[in-house]
């Protein structure tokens, strides 16, 4: 039952054809960053804009016809879900997906786009499951687990399998960790390819599963993360043992750090990553001193995620910056006065991106008015000498967070 | 000195191992969005983020080795900027840029991080070019010409070249249109790979040089446009008898379609366009009958788009597709209502982003107030029923656009 280098020499095979063989390519922007040598593996153009169809593909094939005529289920609110939908169709086979009654409705179409029979039930990943087991019983539908499985573990290790072929030279690959299928199967295939190679996991700080299970730690699992892709509250019993035998580590990536190596992948590199998807990049921004100089593999394993929470990265990765920055000031509520300040931010080069008084606050005077204005500047020295420039005309500016005009 | 297949593949030799061999992969999100068949040349994936570099490299290993002592200069704020910066410094020549005055700061850093001489100079772009014709001459710099000319129209003909050894399959190219190199370029390679194919170009509404110049027309040239990559008030000389030849037709596309199409590229395609590397998605988005069912290769020729106005995109097409509404409505002023509002939103499954009071509107009540509430929804059905429930409970919705907290 042990996953091989021979099994996933054979899914390759299978998936030939049926799967992208995605391109893996020198990314100069982000080595620029990390100052590391780093190839990014483009899993997020998948029909299905994430690596899991391989495994999905990988197992539903190796399906007896029984079992194909008796259909597939899945618990899944995200890409197990259209990866498992997207086979079945391919291949004729009727497909139940159960997912959480909270599942955002555009994940739901694009799955039923894929002719699966969705069923939205229970208030957590939890019970969905529950509920999904039940359906599975009675309906005597097979299985289709998203990460315990040695299929779906041989499929996912084609990756590493294609990225060495492409660029043999590859000192580390960096994989984040949900359940642990992604990673497993890649070690494997990288370190039986390649004994020499580094294989590095990520998670999240808020699902610090696997790193619980090798270390005997209870951090705590739960939260609401970037990348909920890899938020699994329970490593693989399958995946576990590939782990603990082939990977060397697993850093554990904060929040913002995730939200940054998003931010990078779209502005440096032009390509859009979920959060687990950026997990990779996280960890290299977590520990770039450890990742220096080497050349390093990034699995971009998916790219869902919502374009308002992509647009609201963006923007707060330019607050981040001073790129955007607000400034609060108390000004007397008599006419002219906002034309002078404008005029001047405008003579400085900022471009005014929102306007806003508040008039009701006790600590301005009755004939005086709070200002809040947010400014476009081209960097952190400009946005000084906006402060200093506003200083000198004597209108003690304050700078505040999350400003007017920007939601 | 007319450009040939020969000087193409000369071409292809010359850019070998120093340009990026971009994949041609096949795009099914986008392919169901227009109903033909989509491959996309990931030419944003290049080091400096646009097919530009093709031309550059190819110019610049052209020049005499007394020319490379002389340096080189070239007028752009864009792609060309860049991509004559990074490769005169890959062959050691001495490189001066002259951009506007205008040019955004991060274009400017850019630019000069690539160890070019960056001069800011002139108001405009024609100011610019006066300026850098200027130096050139007090400098005896060579001049590197963004299009006209035969080395940079033979560079960028690679990408088809490559394209056709990819998907030999292709039945048409749709290629953006600025001052005509690159379809010149590419409409000569891929005429001679396959005289078959057809080649269209793209250009915005706002700067139809090209076209004016195939049917002798007078449409005017100006104005901000997304696409500023293809802002050319000027077809080539060298450019425009390619054209003339070899392109069946100029599709001219409108500012709203080339938003649509940066943003079917981000969100359906996980990919980042700049307006004029989703010109070509946009020419299929004005005209889908035209395309529907052939096999159509699209070059995303850049990525360089200002992350602000990315942003900017994703949020006012979640608006479009009403996936973000605002309600307005006229309320009493007193304590509870807004509880009850938004507690009946929350039971709708709609997601409150923002609440605005506005009490100085004399079309309210002095006890009353208005009320803007933005929501994001699952799609237009729901924002629908959103609309009626809020009726129902007597609030009189108004919807209304650029709502409650989100600039």
């Amino acid at each position: 039952m042990k996953t091989t280098l021979a099994d996933i020499e054979a899914a390759r095979r299978t998936i030939a054809g049926h799967v992208l063989r995605t391109p893996l390519l020198p990314a100069p922007p982000l080595s620029g960053l990390t100052r590391a040598e780093v190839y990014v593996k483009y899993e997020n153009l998948q029909v299905t804009n994430s690596f899991k169809e391989r495994g999905a593909c990988v197992k539903l094939t190796a399906l007896s016809e029984a079992e194909r005529r008796r259909g597939v289920i899945a618990m899944s609110a995200g890409n197990h879900a259209q990866a498992v939908a997207y086979h079945a169709r391919r291949l004729g086979i009727r497909a139940t997906i159960v997912m959480p009654v909270t599942t955002p409705f555009v994940k739901v179409k694009a799955t039923e786009a894929l002719s699966a029979h969705v069923v939205l039930d229970g208030e957590t990943v939890m019970e969905a499951q529950a509920r999904a087991k039940a359906i599975a019983e009675a309906e005597n539908l097979v299985w289709v687990h998203p990460f315990d499985d040695p299929h779906i573990m041989a499929g996912q290790g084609t990756i590493a399998a294609e990225m060495l072929e492409d660029q043999p030279d590859l000192d580390v690959l960096i994989i984040p960790i949900g359940g642990g299928g992604l990673i497993a199967g890649n070690a494997i295939a990288a370190r039986a390819l390649k004994p020499k190679i580094e294989i590095v996991g990520v998670e999240t700080t808020l699902y610090p599963s696997m790193w619980n299970a090798l270390h005997n730690g209870t951090r705590p699992c739960g939260g609401a993360t970037l990348a909920e892709g890899i938020a699994v509250s329970q490593a693989g019993a399958l995946t576990l043992p590939v782990v603990r035998d082939l990977v060397s580590e697993i850093i554990l990536v904060e929040e913002v750090l995730i939200e940054r190596a998003v931010n990078a992948f779209l502005t440096l590199q032009k390509t859009m990553a979920e959060g687990a998807g950026a997990a990779g990049l996280a960890a290299m921004l977590a520990a770039p001193e450890r990742f220096a100089g080497r050349k390093v593999g990034l699995i971009l394993c998916g790219g869902n995620i919502d374009p308002r929470i992509l647009a609201s990265i963006v923007v707060r990765e330019l607050e981040r910056e001073n790129r955007i920055v607000s400034f609060r000031m108390i000004i007397p509520d008599r006419p002219g006065v906002l034309g002078q300040i404008a005029s001047r931010l405008g003579e400085l080069g900022a471009n005014i991106l929102g306007v806003e008084h508040h008039r009701m606050f006790l600590d301005v005077p009755a004939k005086g008015t709070k200002l809040d204005v947010t400014v476009e500047t081209r960097d952190s020295a400009h946005a000084d000498e906006i402060f200093r420039a506003l200083e000198q005309d004597g209108y003690r500016p304050v700078r505040v967070e999350g400003g007017a005009g920007l939601g």
